[in-house]
């Protein structure tokens, strides 16, 4: 039987990619991952993972040599083995390296929302201690660091709040490449959006949601939220994405001071935020980044139900899949086969009349989780 | 980190073992596969893929030693076979051999739903053709003569209108493993229903759902369907499903005649009829099947729309999964390499309004795939 889809490989092996992979199953597209050990969440899940490893050059590329199209699950590929990897075959990698590079650095992900006229906290870049000291007088405090790359979960993030912090000279200190300085935004909440590009001009909103962090991780999601701001958003995201030329599916993260929604961060993958969307949208967010890529039609995905959320199932001594939760609940566990405190082991989706009895069933749920 | 339930093996690796695996890679459990082929459809969603002959009770015993609890995707294992090995194991089978063999003859399933005052057509049991001919006095035309072993999608059944039917005579002259010869029911709709039952003695049911076949081989399903005898009909397999000790998921397919329901067929498994319930339902049937066999807590599946459907994508020579479909319908691609006219090779899920609103959804969808 004659293969019509594209070959498609993952560069990595958790839990994104293990959604991805059996969204891809149920689709019949034939999608292979690239990880280190074949315990790895998404290589559980397939009979097309291929041991390597992410910093090593030749794997890269003789896993790329194997596909038609190469993605990823995280954004925190090794910069210069991806620049390597695209002079090799730079038509296969979607997004595109040149996509990724620059929402790897958070200086170059503000400068361009910054051209394209999407709101975001106003910043200044700086690279050493005296250099930020230099430029108090044009900042107001308290200011948000961030480390330009490799920041997750709160990590290299941290929010100065007086000029004689000690602790914020040692944490610049320790990393060398480079911070932006941000305004601190007083945000009523936080919100979340997620938008699917292919290469015939399609763009694809997926509904707002709000998401809630604890210790800077994601705890639980819930939707769909209304903004006043939201069409105007929409129109400079889908100029963003068009500038930079992106391909796949891509996530915002805003804050929503009470009256703007501003970008915070990007995520150039699919996203915890939008984990709820595989059982209650039309589509899920995982289907839709890896039809966005194959450049097959895309059609905005609506939500089925009035609400739904998704809660984090966060690891902790005695976290295991449980199976005696109620039946509208549903789970999604991850496989992976070490568990620590606050490792995101699982989640739960759950559907209702409205995004707060959503959250509200979820929540319940995942108390039996949480021992 | 400790494993907390049991590690489950299912013989043989198409589709409905290849649903059983991705819902259960979703729960977090650890399923494993034991088939002939690396290309079956449940071989490539899993790193726990066996091969091996179901056919070799060699295979089937190492298998066996290797899990926890040994279950079916097809009632067609060889009895003899399946006798040796339950003998070897018999504590980790489910459902048990005994049931097992019950409802692979035809003549013990319906000799067991009479015993159990279950509603069915009225039958003679016979092994040749003189034999039949002989009891022509108390039987009335049309009769529909079925092979006591083996038979699906209309293999091993005959429909007799004339004594002197010449067809007839060699049908039943082709089969050695005897036969069973039932009133002709002139029904209005062909029905199904599933049931789950655990060791702790939970039993719930499945909607009643309306199945259409051509050329004897399922086309669609549509649901929730009401019947003044559902409540009836319900009572009564409850009370057949703990006579025969069932545990696991078993599908009844029925004929409605007009006023009542007669049950036709018993599959001791999950069904083409329940595939609508990945995207319908609360839970799906490869969900509860699994839970089912673990002695997990059963809930009543709930629908989540008020109508549904299911489209099976039958093989034809272009017959290729097709990504083009509207967003609102789920495709469920098998995988299988091979690819012949009138073969399964996946199905289409819909949501509606109503079931008949799911079913002109996803039969509009489904001629994409008719090529």
């Amino acid at each position: 039987m004659k293969e019509q889809y594209k070959h498609i490989g993952i560069l990595g092996g958790g839990q994104l990619a293990r959604m991805m992979v059996l969204r891809g199953h149920e689709l019949g597209l034939k999608v292979s991952i690239l990880s280190n050990k074949a315990t790895d969440p998404a290589a559980q899940v397939t009979q097309n993972w291929v041991q390597g490893d992410l910093e090593d050059l030749n794997d890269l590329i003789s896993f790329a040599d194997k596909v038609d199209v190469l993605t990823f699950e995280s954004e925190f590929i090794n910069p210069s083995l991806l620049k390597s990897l695209s002079s090799h075959c730079s038509q296969k990698i979607l997004p595109s390296a040149k996509a990724m590079l620059l929402i790897q650095d958070r200086l170059f992900q503000k400068e361009a929302l910054e051209a394209g006229q999407v709101s975001t906290a106003s910043f200044i870049s700086f690279d050493s201690w005296p250099e930020l000291v230099e430029k108090k007088d044009q900042l107001e405090l308290p200011l948000v660091l961030k480390a330009r790359r490799n920041g997750y979960d709160g990590k290299g993030t941290y929010i100065l709040k007086k000029w004689n912090d000690l602790k914020a000279k040692e944490f610049v200190s320790k990393i060398s490449t480079g911070f932006i300085a941000e305004a601190f935004i007083p945000f009523k909440r936080e919100l979340a959006i997620s938008v699917a590009v292919n290469k015939r001009g399609e763009c694809v909103f997926f509904p707002l949601v709000q998401t809630h962090q604890e210790d800077y991780r994601c705890l639980w999601v819930k939707g769909p939220m209304a903004h006043k701001g939201l069409s105007k958003l929409k129109r400079s995201l889908k100029k963003f994405v068009e500038n930079i030329k992106y391909r796949g599916l891509i996530t915002f993260e805003l804050f929503d001071s009470g009256t703007d929604l501003l970008i915070n961060e990007i995520a150039p993958r699919v996203h915890n935020s939008g984990h709820y969307s595989w059982d209650a949208l039309s589509e899920d967010q995982f289907t839709l980044h890896l039809k966005a890529i194959l450049n097959l039609p895309l059609k905005n995905p609506k939500p089925l139900h009035k609400g739904f959320a998704m809660y984090n199932l966060l690891g902790s001594k005695k976290c295991q899949p449980l199976l005696n939760h109620t039946s509208d609940i549903r789970l999604h566990w991850y496989g992976k086969n070490e568990n620590y405190p606050g490792r995101k082991m699982g989640h739960l989706n759950s559907i209702g009349t409205s995004p707060a009895s959503a959250l509200t069933k979820v929540m319940k749920a995942a108390k039996g989780f949480r021992l």
